[in-house]
């Protein structure tokens, strides 16, 4: 999620949650990173969402934010352990970096590093790694602006999912990137808002009547989370790039 | 807290909750860190942890962990938010190492860095900060063991010491560091256990019900916890290493 405004993710997150080992098979943990100006918030846990104790308490206590990822997961490189839970966090240029990854991608962990280790066994934590690298590497300092930056993401994420599959989310706080390989989808809230109505539990939001006229909300998912929305499918190898709830590029 | 099998902190959190904002000054956020295996669940909040929504739910669900760091903030040098909350977080060596600092460096912020930079503007995360990054220069491969690198974070903990008020806490998962300026105590429960008595709080547990004779637990704070126990206190420029609740150095 991208916003304009901090903004809790509890109806996005109501939905999400349950594909978490009740209607599908990503069992195997789950994680949630909530920027809060500079610093995030991030909740991990190895235990299914549907059932997390953790994800509970994420639901009963809205934590507003402008910049949130969730992921949950399906143990294919790595065991199931903390460690290998995502979102993953790493520091580069004095922000924190938030990274959640959908898919495989089978050699990245041949992949030389210098800065930045994984802490886990998966090869998504590598492939973050790897990303994090190549920007340190591009620009020893940090950039002026996020956009100096952007055709590299692409240029790397690109890279990555020829060697697999890579639906990613990222963000540095500032933007939130989302890469599309096989599936993504995203849907942008703005006045006059409506009425929502998710696809995996029988919840409905009137939007209307918890937001204000200059709200602007981006949710990114790999698969739509509501049935009575239009999503935009992201084209493959489809660098979408949002900030404050507005996609930028 | 250091411990050999994963133990909950639930007693010991109990009294030093109420430290912060409560019994105490340091009302200005607070911040715990689990190890969990390699992973580390960090929980961080601007509100006073004597009010804290996540302090409480830390103390309901009690998470079990062989080394916890947890810091109650007197905020002095920058301003509450969730960026400048201890305890921090970086990894370096493919580990995740945690950090929290009680007292102030006044010009540690001059000091330049290379590979680690601070998120938020706290004395404290900078003095992290070049402390990675000088344990990086000096090994700039990860070290077959711990101990390689223990004179030189005495010798770097003894240096920002000495330009100002630096007791602290730091870990990489495997050990437990606590270096003492002005105070620092500590303790270790092993068998046979005993009853304890909360300094802060009316609250009592008795320590052979909830253990077995092989446990062995070491817990370190600036200030005794309980008030019917003996704590050893650290010497001025004390670094005290602590591996699976036994002091190693």
């Amino acid at each position: 999620m991208s916003a304009n405004v901090p903004t809790d993710i509890v109806f996005s997150f109501t939905g999400f949650q349950v594909r978490g080992g009740k209607r599908g098979p990503h069992k195997d943990g789950w994680g949630i990173a909530f920027y809060e100006g500079k610093g995030v918030r991030v909740f991990l846990d190895v235990s299914p969402s549907s059932e997390s104790e953790v994800a509970r308490f994420v639901r009963r206590y809205p934590i507003k934010s402008t910049a949130v990822i969730s992921h949950i997961r399906k143990a294919s490189v790595g065991r199931v352990t903390l460690e290998n839970t995502h979102p993953f966090v790493r520091e580069l240029w004095g922000k924190y970096w938030v990274f959640a990854h959908n898919g495989r991608i089978p050699k990245v962990k041949k992949r030389a590093l210098e800065f930045h280790r994984p802490v886990g066994a998966t090869d998504s934590e590598h492939a973050f790694c790897w990303v994090l690298d190549r920007l340190r590497e591009a620009f020893p300092t940090p950039p002026d602006h996020a956009s100096a930056y952007w055709p590299l993401l692409g240029e790397l994420f690109t890279d990555l999912s020829g060697h697999g599959t890579f639906n990613a989310l990222l963000s540095e706080g500032e933007c939130l990137y989302a890469f599309a390989d096989t599936k993504l989808h995203w849907i942008q809230r703005k006045a006059p808002f409506s009425r929502a109505r998710l696809l995996d539990e029988d919840v409905e939001v009137d939007f209307s009547k918890e937001t204000t006229p200059k709200d602007r909300v981006a949710v990114i998912a790999t698969t739509p989370l509501t049935v009575n929305e239009t999503w935009n499918r992201c084209a493959k190898n489809e660098l979408a790039v949002f900030a404050g709830g507005e996609r930028a590029a």
